[in-house]
Formats: C-alpha cells, structure tokens, sequence
C-alpha cells in the first residue's frame, strides 16, 4: 500500500541483489525508518526485537533469513543452523516454521554451491504468494463487508472494529483483516475502522493507526477496553482480526484481548470475523486453548511504555510504582464457537473443522 | 490503610479547621503530595480534573465542597449555585448527586448563619459514614474470599481480578472492591491480585498497583486484555470491581471495559462479584445498558500517556500519528446476568431485583 503516495512493502530485495531491507516498525508510527539486514543474525534480531512483526511478515523475514544464512554457510550444518536459530525467535507464529521447512526442505536436496541462489529466488516467491493470498483475501472479505453495507438502512458508514495491526504491515503487502477494508474503501464503499490501540505494544494505536492514515481510510482508535461498550450500543457492524496460528477446529490464537472482542461481539450479535493466509492454520492442533503454547514477553512492556515526547524525542515513560511485577501474555485463544467466519485465499468458511476441510481438502 | 506505614485517609478536615486536604491522585504513583482546597471552586476543579476519583471520595468531596460554599454565601442561592457547580463536575457517578442532595436537604430549612457548621459536621459524617460502610463491606466480601480458599485443594493463593481502582483511594478509606481484599490479607489468606491496568487512564498501574504495594498485597499489573486468558487457564479464581452506578435492576455502571471481564469470567466459570455501598445504587434505573448515561472524556487521554521518565520527571508522550482521532468512552455497563453477587455494606445479595430489594426493603 501507499507510504506518502508511495506504493511500499514491507520487505524487499536491497540494490545490492543480495541484503534485504525491512521498515524499523519499532520506530513507527513517529519515525518511517528502514533497516539493512546483511546476515542470519540481523534477520533474526529483527524478527526477535519486533523491527518485523506479524505472522507472514515473520515468515517472510524467515525465508530471506535462511537466503542469507547460505551467503555466511551453506553446509548441511548451515542449513540446520539457520532453522534453529530462526525457528528460535518468536515461538507461537506457524508461518515462521511454515516458511522454514519450506526453504529447509527446498534446500537440502540441492548442491551447496547453488543454494543461495535457490534460496533467494524462493525467498521472493514467499514475498509474492503473500501478496496474491493477502489480496484473494481482501476480495473474499469485501463480498462480506458488501453485504452488512447493502443490508444497512442508512447510509452511514460500515463501523468496523479490529484488534492489534493485521494490516499490510504484518504481511508483505495488502494485509489480512485489513485487505477488506482497502478493498472496500478503494470501492467508495464508506468505511469507519475502530483501531483498538492493542497494550502492551501499542500495535493498534501506532501500526494500524498509521497505515489506514496513510491510506485514507476513517478511523478512530480506542481503549481495548471500549469494545464492549460500543457493540453494546450498536456502533460496530462487524470485527475483523487477523491470527497467529489457527487450529484445525477453528479456534484462533490472535495478539492477547482477541477473545473478550470475539465474547463481546458473541453477547451482542456482532459477526466476527478472522482473515488468515492458509500457512496460518496448524493443521496439528485440535485443540486451541488447550495446544497452542502462549509466549510471554518481557514484564517491561507493561511496567513501561515509549511514545513522543513534546519535543519530538521518543521516551520510555514508566506507569506502574518502582518494583511493581506485571504479568505478560501476548497471545490468547479464542475457541471457534466465537468465530462467525475465517476468510482465507480460498474463501470464507465456518469456523470449524468442517468448514476448514471444505476448502482445503487435500489437507485432511 | 497505610502510606509509608502511617494510616492515611484520601480526604480530612485541615489544621485550621476549615480547610479540607485531599491526596492529588494525578500525581501517584510516582509522587505522594496533598492538596488544600480552600473554595467551592477548588473542590469542583479537584473532581472535574481527578485529583479526587472513585464514586465514594467524589461524594465525600462534594460534600465538603458544600461545605466551603457555606463559607463563601450561606444564601439559598448560593447553595443552589453550590448544587448546580459540583453537580455538572462529573456526569456517571450517583454518589455526587446523592450526597448533594443530602446537604441541601439539610441545609434549605436551616439558617443562613449556622448552615457552614452544620454542612462541615454532615461532611465529617458523610466521610465517617463511607468509612464504616466499607468496613462493612469487608467483612462481607471476606466470606466470600474464605468460602473460595476453603473449597481450594491446593495451598496456593488465592487469585483475585480486579479493574480499575476501586480501593482506599477511590473511597474515604478501606476501599470496596479491594476491603475484602485487604481483610482476607490481614487474616493470613494468601492473596494474590491480578490487577488490569485499566488504560486509558491506568488507575490500576498507578492507584491499585500502589496501594496494594503500599499494604504489602502480592500483586502483577497486567494489560487490560490479558484477563481472558487468565481465566481460560484457571489463574483466575475470583474477579471483584467496584461500581460507579448500579441500577435497581442489578446492571452496574463501571469503568470501561469491566463488561468485558464479565463475559470472560461467565465464560469460564468463574464468580464475579461487585463491591458497592448502598449510596451507589441507582433505585430509578431499571435497565442499566440503556439508562445510565456514559460520560465522554477528551480524546487525548487516549493518544497520550503521562509516565515516568528515566530522570525521574513526569512526561506525557504520544501513542498514536499526529492527527489521529480517537474514541473515549469511560464506562460500561455489565449487566445484571453476568454479576455473580452483590457485595453491600448490608451482606451479599444476586444482581436482581429481588436480591436488592431483600436486602434493602425500605426502597422498594
């Protein structure tokens, strides 16, 4: 999508053929930075420390990880050494080992002079397939937010809530739960997005944010807290979120706060809905709240909090008293029962195991 | 409760004897400092601004506040413009209205030259009176806490959510949601207290978090969308919030977001009780979602956040890209089906009609 007028994704290929830049989305949304990763180490630093974040942006970073991993190394040991040391970073998001085995299992087989090569190319071809999933995905979504708009009486907007950034920024480019929305919004359907600002990081008020800004769409972003209030008052039409992982019953592990939005929008006949890539599912898990492991992050992200300063700087400001322990889960489950569809590349369908074998059969 | 280990109260009469001295709550929990307020005026701006917060200290302030206005014109039109300024500070809370109109009903038919000294007595009483009514609560609420520690296998703590501030700050002293806390903890009940940080303006990392620590409670800050999966994950025995307005019905007025750890906690089975003293009932509100208004605040306690920084100064920073709007909606309203209990200075009761009207006959 458009950065100052400017179409942008969120990795690409640096001029050199061979380093990979990335935006510094830790920077956002004050500072539009990019960032050079020459190495395994500096991409896996860069999927660790969140300058990507986003599960087929992580998966994305992944791949061109393991490309510049066979720069440094390309033995067999290189190749098992990039997998555990990406594989290591960020533990919930199944597009990263998705994209891992892909490249892993793509490699292996070839002789270990042309493996950068391979590597790069395949490393391209995730970027694209992103773009044509995210963009088949936008599509399907759009036929769901066109009808709630032909259905309503008025002619207000669509008020749409969305939790965490599953925007472009997340993906390479279009975004998940968002490409409906740049869908719908490049059609003159008229859109009203409620950004919940997703604490402790904020991903909402700076990420999800920042790019509708970018892109035109109206938008107002709002307390995790006020969901509730606002499908209880009938000021939402319909939530879209994205998801991290999601288990072949349908249940969907999404940034922490997902579930009470999905309980929210349950008790007040609001339809929710998750855009997800297929890399997505984890066809493995049967079970989402009991299987899918649920990474805890540093304490500080809680206790403290970075935004601008009057003058410009940014600042970490401390919210709780000196000494104070905090408690901090990043993702939550939110079982199918809660999920009214997943809209994926191939449509949309239940939230359930049936819904998911009807349109990816050949997994089943 | 304590402050550096001396009892502490959040509102008492100055030295001079005319005076009242209130904690400026916008400064914890970095700095402890008090305030004097010397004229109607004064107090109106300490609870239009927050330095005073929480239904029970707003009616405690509003009634001294009336009280000062006594000093400044004991007319009767003075005590309608003394009404009419401390009524418009704060649109939700029924205990401003209801200790407001308790002194002008004691005051109208009494001379214009004693209705000073008597409004400070009834102000002291107001106080003593939200004192013993917490206490009270206390005790109630203790059962409950026991009956749960009782009925656990394990010797763990005993796991306790709460939102927002409902404790000794938001009160005169001992708090509501938090009194049975700090009873059971006295006893030796092992407590341990989830406390959200209840964005946007973060009463629970500044004011809980501090008093709990100031009192010696076992406590982690958490974002305000973790509480859902606490509880999916059985961390969760117990959720107690206060209220800022229950309806007659049952439905309680909280701080946004509070329906929201409603549904979690029905979701999982876990019991949700809410603390209030009788002052906080609203008898002529019957359905609380669509009666009780809900108070809109600036758009920039969203946007911004105050915290400290790394040299120890309070700074404001910016969350969210220049420009962008925001909504700020301060309440919510959880309705009665969800609310396990009703914790009363009078005992226990279902969030009914006929649970309230048992316990408080009088008011039917």
């Amino acid at each position: 999508m458009n950065v100052d007028g400017q179409p942008q994704r969120t990795i690409w290929l640096g001029a050199d053929g061979w380093s990979v830049e990335i935006i510094d989305q830790t920077r956002l949304p004050h500072r539009f930075e990019t960032v050079t990763l020459c190495s395994l180490s500096e991409a896996a630093h860069a999927i660790r420390a969140m300058l990507v974040r986003g599960a087929p942006l992580i998966g994305a970073t992944a791949a061109y990880g393991m490309a510049l991993a066979m720069r440094e190394d390309s033995s067999d040991g290189g190749l098992e050494n990039a997998y555990k040391v990406l594989q290591a970073t960020r533990p919930t998001a199944v597009n990263l080992r998705w994209a891992l085995d892909d490249m892993r299992d793509r490699l292996r087989p070839q002789p270990e002079d042309i493996r950068g090569e391979i590597a790069y190319a395949r490393a391209a071809e995730v970027c694209d397939e992103d773009v044509a999933i995210n963009s088949a995905i936008g599509d399907h979504g759009l036929e769901v937010i066109h009808a709630i708009h032909d259905s309503s009486s008025g002619d207000g907007p669509v008020n749409i809530l969305t939790h965490c950034n599953a925007g472009w920024l997340a993906t390479v480019d279009w975004g998940t739960a968002l490409a409906p929305i740049y869908k719908a919004h490049d059609l003159g359907i008229p859109i009203h997005v409620w950004a919940d600002e997703t604490r402790p990081r904020n991903q909402g008020a700076a990420l999800t944010a920042w790019e509708l800004g970018q892109h035109g769409v109206s938008h107002a972003v709002i307390a995790d807290n006020a969901g509730g209030h606002l499908m209880q008052h009938g000021m939402v039409d319909l939530c879209i979120t994205g998801t991290d992982r999601t288990a072949a019953s349908g249940d969907v592990a999404n940034k922490i706060g997902t579930y009470l939005k999905a309980l929210a929008a349950h008790d007040n006949n609001v339809p929710f809905y998750v855009g997800l890539p297929s890399p997505t599912i984890d066809w493995s898990i049967s079970d989402g709240v009991g299987e899918i492991p649920i990474e805890e992050r540093d304490q500080e992200e809680v206790t403290h909090i970075s935004g601008k300063a009057a003058d410009g700087e940014m600042v970490s400001v401390q919210l709780t008293p000196d000494g104070t322990a905090a408690g901090n889960f990043v993702f939550d489950v939110t079982p199918a029962r809660l999920v009214t569809g997943l809209i994926t590349e191939r449509g949309v369908c239940p939230a359930s195991p049936e819904g998911l074998a009807g349109l990816f059969p050949e997994r089943v």
